[in-house]
């Protein structure tokens, strides 16, 4: 489809991109950009990428240049991008989307980007992390996507197709509501899940000899790196705090139920969560 | 093994143990009890037991009796069903202990009973859930195994080491703290999140098209019985109550991070919690 695509950032979703254009012929070349040393060098030995460039060396070179770096960084380097780019395109990978938006909104160059958050991770980072098969038939969002020049939107349209994802667009005020319900929280929750436990374990450790599959699946997502998660929450900080706050009055609903002997109210909370076959099978 | 095991209540656990005890030759035939009708003709269609008996018949003719009801049913059955016994062994596989304990500790025939947790389950229920090779590899927790007669603490082990389970012992009280920690709370946070998600998709249906693996795994357990688990919170309640707390203080430093615009806690509490992965791969 294009020629050489850059990869900025080759860690769980830079590789596993980088792992799909070539599987799927989308690019030809494929470029890594990553400035951390051991990530650059397992990048080459997982064949990740064909080769490492500097960023402005990727950005000359390149048919397009993906951004798959942590959001702090990501909204630092994308003005200095977009001063470079002629009819490059230019597309992010990233969690949150208004203050990425809002750092690139009257840049002379914004129509050469395009804003796209795939609803696929795992919990783990970095190059190793990469995984084949990546974002298959997982939900894929476009943001903002009159502010893209026509071709570039085609092209990241197509490029995903390929990928098999599905393709929702909104703007990227109700994306970071969005985001903040169907992913944020349920990383806070597993990380305060984690901590909880933690706790606990520093004077009992005989607990963990019991873990289940429901802990392991309500506690995985605690695995996630702090590089990419507090900038996260930190640029979706109002949203996540609303539903944050939600979540604990949600909580505070069972506590008053256990403290009040309420089993009747407590099963109707029960009841009413099991709503949720609705969305998930 | 043995000639005739019966299963009192043929659900999620109940089928599963059925479908092993059948794989693994450990009796040669099978009884169910099940008081709901649909699920008694479903236990016979899906060859999960070979007849079905009434408690009565069951208790007289069983040289086992597995009880896989909802802990508020087990506790009011086990005295009725310890007073017909002789030299049937009787064994439980619920998920609280303390109130059960109680509830048999000066029974006369007391020494025909064990308590044991074997620590899988899914979210799903009734004979359908069924699940084949379920329990393998996974924990079992026998409890207050002092209190069981030699044979039938013997015969138990061998049975859940024919099932491939790694068996723990303590006692009743310990059980139920420990599994509040990596049990209970788990299921809560889930209802919770589940509530909170709900709540605002009445406004909002958009949203579960963007829900993804990550979400699916911190609310899957939302869809768990409310049968089951409105007993088992009841039962566990002290327990439940402390863990709840804790996790809900855990939350508030999240919400006071992003409150205060403290990025540097927020990043020590997301670093702390990544300690799960020494207990979890």
């Amino acid at each position: 489809m294009i020629n050489k695509i850059a990869i900025v950032g080759v860690g769980l979703i830079g590789g596993s991109l980088a792992l799909q254009c070539r599987r799927k012929g989308i690019a030809e070349k494929i470029i890594g950009v990553e400035s951390n040393v051991s990530h650059a060098e397992q990048a080459i030995s997982l064949h990740l990428v064909d080769e490492i460039l500097s960023l402005d060396e990727a950005v000359e070179t390149a048919d397009m240049i993906v951004l798959t770096v942590p959001m702090n960084i990501l909204v630092g380097l994308l003005p200095g991008i977009l001063d470079k780019v002629k009819d490059q395109i230019v597309m992010d990978m990233g969690s949150t989307k208004s203050t990425l938006s809002d750092a690139v909104d009257n840049h002379p160059h914004r129509g050469r980007f395009i804003a796209t958050h795939p609803m696929w991770g795992t919990e783990y980072s970095g190059p190793s992390a990469a995984v084949e098969g990546a974002f298959e038939n997982k939900a894929v969002i476009l943001c903002d996507t009159e502010k893209s020049d026509p071709d570039v939107l085609a092209f990241v349209k197509k490029m995903y197709d390929i990928l098999n994802m599905r393709i929702l667009e909104m703007n990227a005020v109700d994306h970071d509501l969005h985001a903040a319900y169907v992913s944020h929280i349920s990383h806070i929750t597993s990380f305060a899940l984690a901590n909880t436990v933690l706790e606990k374990e520093r004077e009992d450790n005989a607990i963990f000899e019991m873990a289940s599959a429901g802990f392991e699946s309500t506690v995985r997502l605690a695995k996630s790196n702090p590089d990419m998660w507090t900038p996260i929450l930190m640029q979706n900080k109002e949203n996540v705090l609303d539903v944050l706050n939600e979540h604990i009055s949600q909580l505070r609903k069972f506590k008053s139920c256990l403290e009040k002997d309420n089993w009747e109210y407590l099963r109707e909370l029960i009841s009413h969560a099991n709503q949720i076959r609705r969305i998930i099978q």
